[in-house]
């Protein structure tokens, strides 16, 4: 089948997932069946396009890339009215076809404008994927049940871990199982610049250094006062332990100057310093908490360097799994997208199985 | 659905099997529209019982904890006969809704006679699920091809690590990805065994140990010399890099006394002695073996303690995804079973919908 996609947000993750779909494209086709097309991009600042038949998404990369406008159709509509009129325009949203791929950046605050570009999309018979973790940490459940009443999907593996799939893993591997909570260490930033502390490099310095790499984010507090962390671990937790949180419930401490010592101290005694992300169920509802922590050495999360991130399920039968990634990066996050179509993909075929046999 | 269950194999995971299927009974009910009742049950040394309508699984267990035969019907047959007797008998297996559950021991030489029992109930049109290596090790492309013909599944989630699943991880939630090699520490006998001898204790005390525990397999030496390792590690690269192994075509080494002064020489030096399996595509062709090897302190490996078991997978697209245990036992096994028997009926559930809206 083919897909029709609408980008709304046209930055790296964006950039990449189309530069992967063409690089993994023989693949789609041969085991999933899959093409897309794009049909549409949105971006904040530089312009949009509209294009019935697809646009060529190297064509937009090397635009942006040249700092021009990738088009200038449809300006004057708000996002959330574009992304309508987009599906309005072919016949992709009624056949269940058209995917909305929202990659706009964390807003802190409310979690907006991405809650109303899944609204948006569903209402209009797309279904969405996402890597912005604000639907699923703000407003996981009313988004759930908006795509099951539009018979859509909302799918946002990429949101908390990049490439690996901790939501299909509960989803699809884990049947029957009750997750009790979650512990883990799931902001990449913090953990260089505790590693770095460690070794007595000041939290300025550190922090300059994950800036300059490009994996701080634009607005590096979001980072270092753990609020990343928290609207990770609200988006587990409104999945996994059926929380109703947002990012503002859960309990957050983020990491200062003042961190530093800590974390050189914790090293001299053989310990070390982590920003853990907990959730768990207790009396009845879920507490969560996102604080640096001084974890034993032998601690699976006191070994994680870098860019590897890890969550620890606890779990009824299978005890506690953890599952870690040794890597991440923009094409991780732009795999979660890859890994979302084909999970629509996957029901599509499932259900038209269904529909060939009834005509 | 109803699934009826013949159980080839009647120790301590199958009999875990039936109670955890009594103690999981609501939620399969409600959550995947399973139900289950064991209509046939064949052992090697407590006789057999078939019932059309369903045993007492909890009656056999006790009969089993007495030393009791469980029956005496059909003693004449052979298993492969008995499996296809009683798959013969009900409406079941026509309808797709037998499942024979083998968890015979594995034996090493050829992974017989598991690998007949699976054949023999594909044949007669049941799904096979089972905890047993030797098929996946010794024979999976021509069980898969068998299942494939039948139109019915061969699972064995529980053949390697235990509840941690493995194989419907990179079958469900790593699509498009090639993996290109896994590493792990699979044996939890070896491992114990290790970390005991690092301490100074023996080898012959450590592997006592693990025999009074219950954790070494009966014949031991299957743990010691490498073999368990080795069918596991046959097992993963057969599904995971479409390799054509058996347990004799990985490199082999076990542990002996001779480990010991190893193992506290590493843990001297800040390093850990671990049974590594690992196999690689190359230069065309899949090499694996399993073998200790001295491993940096911060290797994910090398932290694993006693029952933890980890898998490190080296992919295409999102880098390196490890996958740890934490805590293993027949309760995991069990569930691994269980997981299978989920996927089935997910399956069916999903086919079903496309003939009901045939008719």
């Amino acid at each position: 089948m083919t897909f029709d996609l609408v980008l709304v947000g046209f930055g790296h993750v964006a950039q990449r997932f189309v530069t992967l779909l063409d690089e993994t494209r023989e693949t789609l086709a041969r085991d999933f069946d899959v093409s897309t097309r794009v049909v549409a991009v949105t971006t904040h600042r530089h312009g949009r396009a509209y294009a019935a038949g697809g646009v060529a998404p190297q064509a937009l990369v090397e635009c942006h890339r040249r700092g021009e406008a990738i088009g200038r159709d449809d300006l004057d509509l708000s996002t959330s009215d574009f992304i309508r009129a987009s599906a309005d325009r072919g016949g992709a949203a009624k056949e269940g076809h058209l995917v909305v791929v929202e990659t706009t950046t964390l807003d802190i605050a409310k979690g907006q404008p991405a809650i109303d570009h899944v609204r948006a999309a569903l209402a209009s018979g797309a279904h969405v994927i996402t890597a912005n973790k604000g639907p699923a940490a703000f407003a996981y459940h009313a988004l759930a049940g908006a795509a099951a009443d539009a018979g859509r999907r909302f799918l946002f593996e990429g949101a908390v871990m990049d490439g690996i799939p901790i939501f299909n893993l509960v989803r699809e591997t884990l049947p029957a199982v009750r997750i009790d909570g979650f512990r883990g260490v799931v902001n990449s930033t913090t953990n260089y610049m505790l590693t770095a502390m460690e070794g007595g490099q000041t939290f300025d310095r550190a922090l300059a250094e994950m800036q300059a790499a490009g994996i701080a984010e634009a607005d590096a507090s979001l980072d270092t006062d753990g609020w990343d962390a928290a609207a990770k671990t609200a988006a587990l937790a409104n999945v996994m332990l059926d929380a109703r949180l947002t990012p503002h419930d859960v309990d957050r401490q983020g990491i200062t100057a003042a961190t530093g010592p800590q974390a050189v101290a914790a090293r001299r005694a053989g310990r070390r310093l982590k920003l853990v992300a907990a959730a768990a169920r207790q009396n009845g509802r879920v507490a969560a908490r996102v604080a640096p922590e001084e974890l034993p050495a032998d601690d699976l999360l006191a070994r994680l360097e870098g860019q590897q991130n890890a969550i620890v399920l606890r779990t009824d039968l299978v005890g506690e799994v953890a599952i870690v990634q040794r890597g991440s990066g923009l094409t991780q996050t732009a795999y979660a997208l890859l890994s979302d179509l084909v999970a629509i993909a996957r029901e599509i075929s499932a259900r038209s199985d269904a529909r060939r046999a009834r005509v």
